[in-house]
C-alpha cells in the first residue's frame, strides 16, 4: 500500500495525499477502525513533508473519512462502501418524445464537424481574436472591486439592475419607445425565444415564420409543438402577399421575423417592407416577435428602424442579444416587451433556472457603460465588411449560382442553378471544405439548391481557397466541367 | 436646439455628443437632409472641443445617422421615424396556462419581501461575506491569460472540458462509480432538474417526492404538468413503508430525493435508510433523482455516501451545484448520469440555451483546480455549524415547538405545538422579521405549523432578536403569553 502515490503540480501537495487516502478508504482498500501510519511514517513514505500529512489527515478528518484517538493516532471511518447494489434501466425506453425530437432535428449533431485542416463555412460567430480582451479584464476588475462577494451570489430572475438600464438606454437609441415596457435578461437570444414561445404559445399553436429562417428557431418553434407556417422572404424583405393570405388561411399566434441580415439569407427588410408588414400585423391583430439579430452589423446606407421602434404600441416583442458580435460565450441576451408579459416571462425564467450569471451581467454592463460596444462595433464593422466583400468577389468568381442573397452580415446565402447543396457537401467534405446545407433552415422542404457560408472564422485566403473548391465542385456536378 | 446637452463622467464626451445627436435625430426635431452645424460651431454649442464633435459625427456616419457632403459638411439622413402605427394587444388573454401558472406558484412574488430593517430569514444562500473574491479574481485572470478571446466565444452544449473533468474527479472522490456515465454542465441545479424531467417525464406522469422538498423542484414538477405523489420525511429518512405503498398504488416515473441536509427540513438521510430505498428502488425497478443538495456541509459524523455511490448500476440520475457553498450567482450546476440520457440532454439543452457560460466554467474549473473548493468549505463549514450550534440554542431558549428537524445545513425546520406559521408571520412581518412558512414546501395540505429559519445571512445578534421576536408571536397565538 502506499506505493502508487504519484505528485503532480495542479494542486496543494496535501490535497493530493488527502484525495488519494480517500480513493483507498472509498474503494475499501483499508477496513473500518484501522490505525493509519503516523504522520511521520507516512511523510517518509508517500516523500512529502509531515505537515503536508498533517494537513491531509486534518482534511480527512473533517470530511469524515478519519477519526482520531488521543494519544493513539488516527483511524479509518466507516464509510458503508462495500454492500451495493446493481441496478440498471434502459433509458432509450424512458425518453420523452421532447428528448427524441430533440435529438434528431440536432443539426450540430447530424452536419459534418470540423477537423483539424478543414475549412469550415459553417459558423457564423465572431472572430474571437478581435475581442478587446483587455477591456472585458478591465471590466471585470473594475466591478468584482465594487460589488465584492455581492455580484457571486443570488441575484434576480429580471436581471442586473444596471445591465437592464444599459440596455433600456441602448434601446431608446434605436428608436424603441419603452413606455409600459419592460426588459428581462435571458440566458442569449435561444432562452429569449423559449420564453416568449413559452409565454404565449400553447402546443399545436400555429406561428408564421420566414422561410428559410435561423435553423434554432425552428427546433425551438418544433420542440415546442408549434406548427410553423412559412412566409417567403423575397430580397426587399417579407412576402407580403404571401403573408395577408397566410394570415386569412390560418389563425397564427405570432409573427416571427429577423428583418436585419437576416439568417441565413443576409436580407434586410426595406424601411417599406417593414411599415407595411406592421400596418398587415395591425389589420388582423398579430403581434410579432421581433429577432434583432446582427442588426449592429449594418455595413451600408442609412440606419433603419427596427420594427418596434416604428409602432408606439406594446404589440410587438424584441428579443436579441450582443452574440452575434461580441462575446457570445457569456450567453446574454434580453426581451424587450410589454411589462405585463415581462413579469410572467419572469417566473417562467425563475422556474427554469433562477437568473442569468450575475457575473457575466455586471462584467457586460461595465463593459458596455464604457463606450466599448461602440469602439468595438465600429473597428470589427470594417473588418467583417472587407471580408463580405472579398467573398462576394470569390463567389462570383468561383462558384456559379443562381441568386446571391443578402447585404452583409458574417455570411453569404447562395442559390446554385441545379447542383444539390447536399451533394454538393458530400463531395466538398472530401476535399476538406464544409458548409451548411440551406435545406436545414427551410421550414418546407425547399431549399435544395442552396448553401451558407459563414466567413467569419476564416482567412481571406482561406475564402478564396475554399470557395474555388466548392465552386469545382459545383461546376462538376452540374456537368460544367 | 442643442441647449439641453449635459455632459456626464460615464462615457466617452463624444459617445455622449454621438447618442445626444441621436436621440434628436430619432425624435425626428431635425428634418432629413438638413444641414448639420459645422463641428467648429457645435463645438462651441455644446462646449467640448472640435476633437470630439468630429468624432461623434464620424460614428454617426458610421451608423447611418448622417451623411457627409464634400466641402458641404454633414446632413441628417433619412430615418423612417413618422409614421409610426399604434398597434396595441391585451397579453393577459394570451398568455399560455403554463405562464400563468409559473405566475401564481411563483413565492418569489407572493412571500413577504425582505425590506431594509427586518431581519429576513428566508434566505438559505451562503453569506457572500465568506466568498474568496482574491481566489476568484486570481482564477479569472488566470484562465483568461491562457484562453484568451475562445472563452468567450460559442463553446459546447455539454460544457468546458476541463471543467467536466474536474467535476468527475470530484465525483469520483465521493465514491461514484463513473463507468458508463457522463456529465454536463447546466444553468445551475434548477436547470439540471428542468432537463432531467424534459428527458424522461411526460406531461400527467407520477414522480414521487419527498414530502415536504424544496420549492423550487415542487415548481418545476408543477410546470412540467407531474403529478406528484408524496413520500413523508421522517428524522433518519425516508418513510420506506410509504414509499413502497406509493410504489404499488401508482406508476411513478421517478423517485425525487434530496438524502443530505434534506431542504427544508434538514434531515441526513442514514446509511441503512440509503440502502433499503435503492433495494425497494431495484424491486421496482425505480429509477432515482437524487439532488446532492448541501453534501458538502456536513458538520457532524463520519463522511455519508450519496446514493449515486452505493449502486454501480446507471440508475441513479445525480444532479447537484456548488450554489449552496460557492458563488450561486455564476449558475453553474451539473447532471451525471447513464451517457446515452446526457447525450440526450445535451439536444435538449442545446435547444433551451446553447450552453451555460464559458468564461463562468472557466473560472470555476480554475478555482477549483487551484484546490480552493476544499480549503473554502473547510473555513466555512466551522462558521456555519457555529452558526447553527447558536440558532439551535435560539430556538430552544425563545420559541416554543414540538419537534426541530435537521443536522446542520444553512436552516432550521421547527414544527410548531398549534401555532400557524401564517399566521405567525404575518405578526412577525409587522415587527420586521419574515420566514418562509413551511407549507410551500408540501406537496399535500400539510405543513401549517412548521417554517423554515434561513441562518446563513443574518448575524448571531439577528438569530437571537428575531428567534425572539417569533416565539413571543407564537407564545402569543398559543395563549401562553
Amino acid at each position: 500500500m502506499f506505493d502508487d502515490f504519484q505528485l503532480n503540480d495542479d494542486k496543494p501537495y496535501y490535497l493530493q495525499v488527502k484525495d488519494y487516502l480517500k480513493e483507498i478508504i472509498l474503494k475499501g482498500m483499508i477496513q473500518a477502525d484501522t490505525r493509519l501510519p503516523s504522520t511521520r511514517e507516512l511523510s517518509k513514505m508517500l516523500k512529502v513533508s509531515r505537515n503536508t500529512i498533517i494537513e491531509a489527515y486534518n482534511y480527512l478528518e473533517d470530511e469524515g473519512f478519519i477519526y482520531q484517538k488521543k494519544a493513539k493516532g488516527y483511524f479509518v471511518s466507516k464509510i458503508q462502501n462495500t454492500q451495493k447494489t446493481v441496478f440498471n434501466i434502459e433509458w432509450r425506453e424512458k425518453l420523452t418524445k421532447l428528448a427524441t425530437l430533440a435529438d434528431k432535428i440536432d443539426i450540430t449533431k447530424s452536419e459534418p464537424k470540423w477537423e483539424k485542416g478543414m475549412i469550415s463555412f459553417k459558423s457564423i460567430s465572431p472572430d474571437p481574436n478581435l475581442f478587446d480582451v483587455d477591456e472585458l479584464k478591465r471590466a471585470f476588475l473594475n466591478r468584482i472591486s465594487l460589488e465584492e462577494g455581492k455580484i457571486l451570489n443570488y441575484g434576480y430572475a429580471r436581471g442586473y439592475k444596471p445591465l437592464i438600464d444599459e440596455i433600456k438606454k441602448y434601446l431608446k437609441l434605436k428608436g424603441i419607445n419603452l413606455k409600459g415596457k419592460d426588459v428581462i435578461i435571458t440566458n442569449g437570444y435561444t432562452e429569449a425565444l423559449n420564453l416568449v414561445l413559452g409565454a404565449v404559445c400553447n402546443d399545436k399553436d400555429e406561428i408564421l415564420c420566414e422561410n428559410p429562417t435561423h435553423n434554432t428557431a425552428i427546433n425551438a418553434m418544433r420542440l415546442k409543438g408549434l406548427n410553423l407556417i412559412p412566409v417567403d422572404i423575397e430580397e426587399w424583405g417579407l412576402n407580403l402577399e404571401i403573408l395577408e393570405d397566410r394570415i386569412k388561411n390560418n389563425n397564427p399566434k405570432l409573427l416571427y421575423l429577423t428583418p436585419s441580415y437576416h439568417n441565413p439569407t443576409g436580407v434586410v427588410f426595406s424601411p417599406e417592407n417593414r411599415l407595411k408588414i406592421l400596418e398587415i400585423a395591425k389589420k388582423y391583430k398579430l403581434p410579432i416577435l421581433e429577432d434583432g439579430f446582427n442588426e449592429e452589423l449594418r455595413y451600408y446606407s442609412s440606419h433603419i428602424l427596427p420594427l418596434a421602434a416604428l409602432d408606439d404600441g406594446n404589440s410587438i416583442i424584441y428579443i436579441s442579444s450582443f452574440s452575434k458580435v461580441l462575446f457570445p460565450g457569456l450567453r446574454i441576451g434580453w426581451i424587450l416587451a410589454d411589462e405585463v408579459l415581462i413579469d410572467y416571462i419572469e417566473s417562467l425564467k425563475r422556474s427554469l433556472n433562477i437568473h442569468t450569471s450575475f457575473l457575466d451581467q455586471a462584467i457586460l454592463f461595465e463593459y458596455l457603460n464604457g463606450g466599448n460596444l461602440e469602439k468595438y462595433i465600429n473597428k470589427v464593422k470594417r473588418i467583417y465588411r472587407d471580408k463580405f466583400e472579398w467573398a462576394l468577389e470569390c463567389v462570383k468568381k468561383y462558384i456559379p449560382h443562381k441568386r446571391i442573397l443578402g447585404e452583409g452580415g458574417l455570411h453569404l446565402f447562395l442559390e446554385l442553378n441545379s447542383a444539390s447543396a447536399r451533394d454538393v457537401l458530400k463531395e466538398c467534405l472530401k476535399q476538406g471544405v464544409i458548409f451548411t446545407p440551406g435545406e436545414v433552415f427551410y421550414i418546407d422542404d425547399k431549399g435544395e439548391n442552396t448553401l451558407r457560408l459563414g466567413i467569419s472564422r476564416v482567412t481571406n485566403e482561406e475564402i478564396e481557397r475554399g470557395f474555388k473548391i466548392i465552386g469545382d465542385v459545383v461546376k462538376k456536378l452540374e456537368g460544367l466541367k
